[in-house]
């Protein structure tokens, strides 16, 4: 094609382009009618009504019906959050009569051990002069608090909740968040701030994983060993422990425990090695990996043991389930061990695979003993075992279809690991109920009761813990909350960057551990500049993805790894490269006219092309803040060659194949990770170049 | 003088300009040969060594001499604020072993219950091979760790403590800290945050206000009536000030409780009407101000109520001293009352302020007979006083200097309020042994103890406090505790901006509040752009000073008052506004030839200019946010202002009287508080004008 014609084209996009008013990513989706309130997870049906209810300091709570002390606290709780959230000086308690400007009603008492699929529905309607909560249970009742809480704004004339009636009720009765206390230890002070983050995105399950090679992380009295030479001193007391499960059911959220076996359990056999199927001694596992250490089928005292802690554990955590882990066994134990093979040989098994079947059949007969049911990942789904089980599925949809076919009941983990790094946007994406899972009939579809995040914690401190849960996981919760229709990504997004900052409220911690920990990279004597420099880098860099972390490591990290580089700083998505990318693409949608949005571009193309110089006094100080010296040129270059792109594009100069085949040079050495970060904002900047190049035109029209 | 004059005046200092290169702010101040270690306060002798101590994985604490539980303790502090400041993966325990990367030496035990005057000296030695901490008593040992961790800092190849000897001990043995936790509650969380934070500068009393018009904060069991009618249910309980009093010890901090009497005394008499001179009922005060009410001097069952009072509190605050207030009683109800106007007659008590001494000298047996000693305001200061008390004076070093002269033992707070809004530099110049106290003999000087920085509580919530206090607090503990000659504002301010963000490890918030305010202010649906032109704006303004903030205030002020407005949020000094004040000064002091200088001036007046339009959506959004919208239309023609200064002299085209008269309307205007805000770079925006103006030359030569 001519360059005169591409630059006519450009000449035709201008008229197109100033006919159309400026449009922002949330409104973007045509086709897609959701509330514009900003809600997550998005509710089953919300009716928008007029005006708004006023909330001030004479804003008050009161109770008809059935009354329990679990929902005069929520009540304060909610007053509580409304207070921060606004810092009106609200009174407090639940006013001892009817009137008041939100009046809950709550029909009667939820099942006195929380149950999978009770009825955890509410109604909320709100009006110019009030506001009406009703639920079945209080399980509702708490939900459609934490829906109220979001409806609160500022407003021109005060705080205000818009008039809606709202009807909800979940899509999934098993919405959970594992946290991974056992690689690395995740204090109580993290985990009830993480609590207090699933109430407000209505999750109902804490999936604590408890055991793992590198910890065991409970107080057991009739073992002590377990938790004196597994955990390092860090370990949760008995005590402590059920105070979680208090708090869990004080926000309408079950507990429950896992003990990984019969692998994954090197930390028992240091207290413990006569549970094993190795010789020993073994010591708390500071690598990472999946390793040997399994415990032996073939010996009773194994079962006797197990028979013991489970019957202690299953003391503290009423949950009906009891998770038995099951991953993930090499066996390697198993073959080198002649005792054992001489027992599979006498007893028929003819594989690991139909020992650890063995395995898990005794341990399930032992956890139904003590009066729970089994839920256990993949592995744990044998020939034979009993319908009641659940299994956790990381493999995905096919397996938990499969599952579904046989009768059995299982949630989805596979596509909902957070510390795989992907964006929110990809893990909103995965439906429980798609895949195979979307041929089940409905009776099968039935036992796919939903879903759980996955927080493993390899590389995760209590530091940063919560900026890799959070907000992702909101978006998850809606996934599982909320109709399978309500699936915009730009209007999730738009509603995460609403509701994020809302859970700061709540005492996480997403936002504000990101720039301490910045903070210490730059070293306190770093002027302003420089740290707004090193956070200019910062924003536009995430950690590797996936299960590459391990492998492009400096050095091979441990458990005692310390986590204060970059990596460990930045969010595991990055808003701003969201927002650039969002801003480039609006910019060639319309026709690349829009003067504001090629100021806008240009200006984070210049702030980027200046930045490593700003940065080289700090990078000679800080060798934390030196790890990152090559993503900071990447960025310069990066946006050197956008400003190169955006130069073209406005002289309407259309650049040469050699050009552009410079630039994109620029463009694939700065897309290769470089100290674990992959700088996110180069695919933008390659469409500026293919723009500039003519590859592309500004409106989607051939040239 | 002619305008060529000008320019050439310009030219000649260009090519003074060239030869000096830029100094930083830091460097300055010339005649100042302080030691370049960011240490706050200073120490009384720092000898630098060569080379430094690598502080990583291995570095361990141990223990020779001396040993006590407090000891362990407070190393377990230090380890974990270490591993706090570096993410390193510290053992959290003191070694066990005499070899270690710190080694400490204490010599013996301090007081049982902690003295005024006792040693608190350490000497602190690092070199690159380890260090080595002495001290006589654990006081010491506990401020040598402090200085310690102010001297880890990031380094090119790792963590690093510069190789350096310390000899080191405090000027003043009282340097306290008042919270009014009583004008508004204060939660316990803030105050233990606080307390470490007085650690880290070496303060080492806590002058715990107790009791106010506003609420009497303190859980009596004697006089239940006490706290259930006079506090709103928010009162600290036994057990939690016998907490904060064992919190206080392990950090080497005395706690001196106060009861404000005979006036501040309102909360008292909700629940005990007969203590009052008045005839009742009464009720929580809510207002601010000095009020009637006062406690009855001729009645005594007031005696016999506080004998027991201060029996019940002198068991749970073990400290000699006992705060007994004494200040602002208006005397209104005496003069009303006719039995106390009888009482003063018969007793030849001539006016209220010896009646006010009568009851002083009665209170003051009371509080002897209970084994302390009385602290008060000024006011307890009257003939016949014993010369055990101590006077704490908010009126100043001549009324202290007075008392020393009498055989007074004092403590200065005038010059210290925090709530008033003064810079850090304005306290920092505050010294007790200025005025009037400099001409005291070197007895009496002796008898001036030190200081204690004060918190009045009418504008600080729970969510803000951390904010008024620190870091404007750490200067005036440097006061305290370095020698009289550490006086150099510059110096201060660069080692405060490397202390402050340290000091957020230690939990305090006086930084992420902010954010969470203005997150507040602007709501959850505004974009970052507009957080960050809000934050543009907030950055320069502070409230307004000294006790204007009642009467400027929109609606009468009173406890119940939200605080949630912009002027709640800002910071009560600007950094901000102090660099761009300090950058003014170069530019201008260096001839006003640097092209960076200039291009970071223009750069800020550039963004000012143009940040009111940004606001425009938010302002119409959010009703607080919306206050500022004068302050921001101010802030913006303030920079266009200073745009049009800054290309006056970079065209050396100097302007005339009519246009400098114009600017300075412009400047007048903006200077005017209003949303109770002061536009604080007004003043070196002025300075450009002038200089424009030709009214000052570039390098302070004549024209």
């Amino acid at each position: 094609m001519a360059q005169n014609a591409w630059l006519q084209g450009l000449g035709l996009l201008f008229l197109f382009g100033l006919l159309h008013p400026m449009m922002t990513t949330a409104q973007q989706s045509p086709g897609t009618l959701q509330p514009v309130l900003n809600l997550m997870p998005m509710p089953a049906s919300v009716q928008s009504g007029a005006g708004s209810l006023r909330v001030d300091a004479t804003f008050s709570v009161a109770f008809t019906g059935y009354a329990e002390p679990r929902l005069e606290h929520a009540a304060e709780r909610f007053l509580r959050q409304l207070a921060r959230q606004t810092a009106l000086p609200l009174s407090l308690k639940p006013a001892r009569t009817a009137r008041a400007t939100l009046v809950i009603q709550t029909d009667h008492a939820s099942a006195e051990i929380q149950e999978v699929g009770e009825d955890e529905s509410y109604v909320l309607e709100v009006s110019r002069t009030g506001a009406r909560l009703t639920a079945p249970t209080p399980l509702g009742t708490m939900h459609g608090l934490r829906t109220f809480l979001q409806l609160v704004d500022v407003s021109p004339d005060g705080f205000a909740a818009p008039s809606v009636t709202i009807q909800d009720k979940p899509r999934f009765p098993w919405r959970g968040l594992m946290i991974d206390s056992a690689r690395h230890f995740i204090p109580l002070d993290v985990i009830r701030r993480n609590l207090e983050g699933m109430e407000a995105v209505k999750m109902n399950v804490f999936h604590w994983h408890l055991s793992e090679n590198q910890g065991f992380r409970v107080e057991s009295r009739k073992f002590p060993k377990l938790h004196e030479l597994g955990s390092d001193g860090l370990y949760y007391t008995q005590e402590e422990m059920r105070e979680i499960v208090a708090y869990s059911r004080e926000r309408g959220i079950r507990v429950v425990p896992e003990f990984d076996m019969p692998g994954h359990s090197t930390a028992w056999f240091v207290g413990h090695p006569e549970l094993a199927s190795g010789k020993g001694p073994y010591e708390i596992e500071r690598k990472w990996g999946v390793f040997d250490p399994a415990m032996d089928p073939t010996n009773e005292r194994v079962y006797k043991f197990l028979d013991d802690l489970i019957g202690e554990m299953a003391k503290i955590f009423p949950d009906h389930f009891f998770h038995i882990g099951g991953d993930e066994v090499n066996g390697k134990e198993w073959d080198a061990n002649p005792k054992i093979q001489a027992f599979m040989k006498a007893n028929g098994l003819k594989n690991n695979e139909a020992l650890q079947a063995y395995f898990s059949g005794r341990v399930q007969n032992l956890v139904a003993k003590h009066g729970k049911a089994v839920i256990g990942w993949d592995e744990v789904l044998v020939p034979g075992v009993p319908k009641d089980i659940v299994i956790q599925s990381w493999r995905g949809q096919a397996s938990l279809a499969q599952a579904a076919r046989q009768g059995y009941r299982g949630i989805l983990s596979n596509g909902y690991y957070l510390d795989l790094g992907w964006s929110a946007a990809r893990h909103y994406a995965v439906d429980p109920l798609s895949g195979d899972a979307a041929n089940l009939s409905a009776e099968e579809k039935q036992r796919i009761l939903g879903g759980e995040s996955c927080m493993w914690s390899e590389y995760v401190s209590a530091e940063n813990v919560d900026s890799r849960i959070w907000p992702r996981n909101a978006p998850i919760a809606e996934r599982l909350w909320s109709p399978q229709d309500i699936r915009d990504p730009a209007s999730m997004y738009a509603r995460l960057d609403f509701i994020s900052p809302r859970l700061e409220w709540l005492g996480l911690t997403h936002r504000t551990s990101y720039r301490l920990m910045l903070q210490r990279i730059v070293g306190p004597s770093a002027t302003p500049e420089e740290f707004a420099a090193l956070r200019t880098l910062a924003d536009v860099v995430e950690p590797v993805k996936d299960y590459t972390r391990h492998r492009t490591a400096p050095v091979e990290p441990t458990s005692v790894t310390p986590m204060n580089r970059l990596v460990d700083a930045v969010p595991l998505e990055s808003d701003a490269a969201r927002r650039f990318s969002e801003m480039v693409d609006g910019f060639i949608g319309f026709s690349c006219q829009s003067e504001d949005a090629a100021a806008e571009i240009r200006a984070k193309l210049a702030r980027w092309a200046g930045n490593d110089a700003k940065l080289q006094p700090l990078f000679a100080r800080s060798f934390l803040a030196n790890e990152a010296a090559a993503n900071s040129r990447d960025l310069s270059a990066l946006g050197a060659s956008g400003l190169l792109a955006l130069d073209a594009i406005k002289e309407l100069k259309r650049q040469d194949e050699a050009w552009k085949a410079r630039q994109l040079v620029v463009i694939a050495e700065v897309s290769k990770p470089k100290a674990q970060l992959l700088l996110v904002v180069a695919p933008a900047v390659q469409r500026l170049i293919e723009m500039a190049a003519g590859e592309k035109s500004c409106s989607g029209n051939p040239w």
